[in-house]
């Protein structure tokens, strides 16, 4: 079985690139599904609910289908654990986060039966609550849905 | 303070791009040192050893001096945290890794005294140790050094 | 050594099944001292203070001996590890619990010098903020008292 | 939207009742599809497949969709989150266990988008490993399929 | 290359023991830079500005430098793994912690160009926010600076 | 309920003070029962074998009685994650761990009904298998019994 459409890399360079750095991307960003979006905050769940607005009010996930929004869920807390590194409590832990995101929906494998998969990435700044005082962060998740 | 070299977004570029897809970015990689490579395995410390190695050999970090060792480390097990989402120990989960590695050393921000900065950056994939049975991964630590 | 009363078992059936369904455990449950009680929200806290207050209630704990406090406090905790499955932040999470719980004090082991042991069960729903939006959820923490 | 069929119930049911305590719940095992098995290790890829090999080789899951074998990974690890509490590293911790676990597929809601969804449970003893000095723990862990 | 100042467990002792009892020690604590504070909180964000205050107004790190932020923010951190043992949000596990703590920078090799390090240290209780029921904890983090 | 004999603080200064800097502790000391050890490795079951054998060769615990064996266990388990600072996997992680280990057994409280508690404390040094790439570390766990 082959990987034919690399949907957390897409995710990547959507969340990192600037709209002229992406344009060499265009062809294979035509055989995905996908949204952007920014989340800045101290708490971790408006990070969480920005992305999952974002996916809904765009069609990537169907918000009456609790499978979908299951699998969303699970992709964006496994990005989130590359962006925190293990500690998920971005404000508890006195730290702030400036995020681009991006939600990528599409069939990575030739394999019919294998389906729909979704990609979620964040690319940012992550660091004390005082502007500069940070570096970079990133994350990718990815789930069946 | 502002972030005038992205080492961080660097990293992940050399980890997943292509040759070619990487000429746009030839000028921003002028401002860094790096290095690249591959590691494959169930087993954790081996994708470390590699990494560390391939610093070393490539002297971004210098053999001798625990500071700069210490610091790489850190930052290759923060981008771990993005590649295994939470669980570090690969070949116990029955998991095995396929993944591209980048190391970049910079001055990311324009304060002289903010010094030199590293980032590791994976790009793979992990999965069931069959063929075929994986999806992507992705990982960014950074560290001051 | 043999354990002949299985406190934890108990302790999940009375946090999962209905007054019916636990008949035919009647003898079992003669042998230990339980109590029961329900928790739903979106933050940890208020789950551990219900488990807390029902088994300080119900004289399973003795409110002043710190050392019980402490056996159940942990207990508890390792309970929720099963419920959250590895991030105990309900809320932060943007996710939320709606619980049944059981605490057991008992003798597991035939053998005198072991004492008392307390087991404390949840099961019940964990999921968005949304009805139905939500799938099953379960945990068992076993503690020496 | 409800849940109808309680997939997880009936598997921590199925790991944890004997045949004779099974019998009242005949009438719900027979809306799902399900495997029973044991793993007893100081290793946890041990234990991860068995499970594995039980749900294959009972067709719970097509060996040759990669989306399948993904959602029951994920629904294993989640459940043994809840047999270690937190330590996902049996043999590295001088613990044992002596477990039996249950597969159950099926479709939990009433709404037919819904679709299948998949329960892993473990029921069994974890301790020193020396016969006897143990404990009870289980584990639930519930995945779209 | 030998570790000629011990610098965490000066910080350790800093933050535990009485000032009668550090005297015998007063000639290492001539060796290094050091602060002492307390801090008592049921929300970990709170314990770390504590210390984050009183490194800065002690001029044992630059305030504006982001490297010398950096690095001690992730030794706090470490220091509170140990305060903590695995779960990092205090007030929402229902703790409440009273603590002393202790920053050193020093120069711990004799090598020179291992440059300065720095150890952070906290000791006091953690327990139930009821006076008493509380047990001792500690904790030490180290980076290099 | 005061804490009169601090068995958290005398683990501490037991793993990692000389015995000349001990002496100051003495009437101490005599308060409680403890043993003191060594455990060089990078696996982690090395390092909790030999601080149980210890403990039951210098009778701190009862080797035949589970609630002990389970009282010390966990109070080692908290005491590593200080020492490794959220990744209890020693070799696992390309890391060696040199340490001195102290068991004590007391009672901390002035009121009889809360009986005996034990400490663990590691002190010694972590980092890469080579000599001198590695700093201190530091770990203090502590149970009912």
């Amino acid at each position: 079985m082959t990987q034919t459409v690399k949907i957390g890399k897409l995710a990547m360079l959507l969340a990192s690139l600037s709209e002229e750095e992406l344009l060499p991307f265009a062809s294979s960003l035509e055989k995905v599904e996908y949204c952007q979006g920014k989340a800045g905050s101290m708490e971790i769940q408006k990070v969480i609910a920005a992305v999952e607005t974002a996916a809904k009010r765009n069609e990537l996930i169907s918000e009456d289908v609790y499978r979908e929004t299951h699998a969303l869920y699970h992709a964006i807390l496994e990005s989130l654990e590359g962006v925190m590194r293990g500690q998920l409590g971005v404000g508890d832990m006195m730290r702030t986060v400036g995020l681009r995101f991006a939600v990528v929906r599409g069939e990575p494998y030739d394999r019919p039966g294998e389906g729909e998969w979704i990609a979620v990435a964040f690319y940012g700044t992550i660091g004390a609550p005082v502007k500069g005082l940070e570096h970079e962060t990133f994350g990718l998740g990815i789930n069946h849905i």
